[in-house]
């Protein structure tokens, strides 16, 4: 099975790749339940920020796929369940707001799931196309022959489409330009060595699997020459919040004179937000780092500081591209 | 169990704790064997530079426990198997060479296992001398509520004595002027998630288990005042080898205007090393990465670089703590 995808909607059911089993089980799971997504979202089986957003609209969706008529506090409640799934991605803020926007439109009248599941498919077509205009956008970042490092995932499973900074590096690479791929394994969740590195593998990209403490090592001896991430939340100012991790790869690409890009749909500025001091920054259990799958690696009572995300303030990143254009330092997103 | 070691010799037999089952099982094992501790070092059951100087001096010695008189092929056949185990760490080569030494200068007449066993056991006591003057050597670098970041383990485990950089930061809890430590889990074999949390455990010194991507992020929030990492070797002009991710953290503290230290005894020194460019860098397994204890995490075809050192430059250390003093900045070991 060479062909994956992340989510897809047909016959009224989503359909999504159960991401915590990959790269070693390619599972899929369809449901009409939108606790079943709510679910798939908190447990990470469904993750990246935009095909967060997405799979929250299609839940919205479902669930009034066996409810007829307009119920403003089904709707909410609903909504509200979705929302709590996850706090820092803003896509999934993003994705609620429009289907709430689509539901207050709709009269008695109306066929509420229609108009619902029609707005989802939008949203989800939307993102498509962003994934194909940011990896166009992103493509003069690079040079002949490219080392790039990039953190976490960011391709078709984060996405509804090709991916944000992975279809950057994959649409460079069919170019020519990429010569390999240095893949922070990202923990505690591993993303990189197991997402980042499927789909590239799926793709025949060359690359090899770091620790996510190497990167530095190979800029000290000049074997990167592009750093490339996705984003979860960008304040209008410019500061992004991402994977734990992120940070510090800004931090050794600035120390290392390599540039620092961010690639995520416009749908993660958080007007909102006018610094990193403005987005919160979700805290997961300690298990996620006294355990790997089933198996103890340290005693669980030992104590953890375990943050999801990290903010890169504006300064170390050197572009952000969007679907629009690849704007460079300094960002104001307000105009 | 409360107290626990790393290495005992004791009734003709080395004794040492069975350091990949860390924390979860406490297991010692018992041989006279030194083959079966030339393995030891080499599956990481023994570890830490000075720990595995020590094991190998007494590898040596027990080689002659049951083979009488001198045997200069056989001594170097032993002596070169245990050489092999691991090429970074010089203390191995060093107490290698005190063996040497010592049994170059044995007569034929001399119960040879009796003055190498003497030799391997003043290597020991000479050790834990250099652990305690370490840590007093190191006091002057904290000031009081100093919140500490460390890397891999380098207490009891990794020395025949008390440790080097987190016996300093064991002597500075003890003195009142350690807040909490911050303990990087330490991709790929989590030497800090599993022995380093263990140690400060066993002395009920306040600490919070981290991935290795944390720490920059720790620091951003001015949450980290001081660092502090062992070496396994030491160039003439100051630069160091240590496990891989050290060069991370130095970069990151470099950044953060954070003091940055390394922790030693002399053996650790290269006299024929001018510059870092002169010490071999270890590449280990690639199932170190893709596999944590027998649970595959990725799948075992992907490539991987997996580097167990990394050269820290001088100039990114602060200082430089031996049982002689502490050294600052520009570093000439020659003299």
């Amino acid at each position: 099975m060479n062909k994956f995808f992340s989510l897809k909607f047909a016959e009224d059911n989503l359909t999504f790749i159960e991401q915590t089993a990959l790269p070693l089980s390619e599972q899929y799971i369809t449901t009409d339940n939108y606790e079943r997504i709510a679910e798939a979202i908190e447990k990470l089986e469904i993750r990246g920020a935009p095909a967060i957003g997405i799979a929250a609209a299609f839940g919205i969706a479902l669930s009034f796929k066996n409810h007829n008529g307009k119920d403003d506090e089904y709707f909410y409640n609903v909504s509200n369940r979705l929302r709590r799934t996850r706090p820092t991605a803003v896509n999934l803020f993003w994705a609620l707001q429009q289907m709430e926007e689509t539901y207050k439109n709709l009269s008695s009248n109306d066929n509420i799931y229609s108009r619902l599941k029609e707005k989802a498919i939008a949203i989800h077509n939307e993102d498509i196309k962003k994934c194909d205009l940011i990896a166009k956008n992103g493509i003069s970042i690079f040079e002949r022959n490219s080392r790039v490092v990039t953190h976490c995932n960011t391709g078709k499973l984060a996405t509804g489409g090709g991916g944000t900074a992975l279809n950057v590096i994959k649409h460079a690479f069919h170019k020519g330009l990429i010569e390999h791929v240095f893949v922070d394994e990202t923990r505690p969740l591993l993303q990189g060595a197991r997402l980042t590195t499927f789909e590239l593998a799926k793709e025949s990209i060359p690359f090899y699997l770091i620790t996510d403490s190497t990167a530095a090592f190979l800029m000290q001896q000049n074997k990167i020459d592009v750093a490339i991430t996705g984003a979860d939340r960008i304040a209008t100012n410019g500061d992004s919040a991402n994977k734990i991790g992120t940070y510090n790869l800004a931090v050794i690409c600035k120390y290392h004179k390599i540039p620092f890009y961010i690639a995520a749909p416009t749908t993660t500025i958080d007007f909102n937000a006018k610094s990193g001091k403005d987005i919160p920054i979700e805290e997961r259990d300690k298990t996620e780092i006294n355990r790997i799958k089933d198996i103890k690696v340290t005693k669980s009572v030992y104590p953890v500081y375990n943050p999801s995300f990290d903010i890169i303030p504006n300064e170390l990143i050197t572009g952000i591209i969007t679907e629009d254009k690849l704007y460079n330092f300094p960002y104001n997103f307000n105009v």
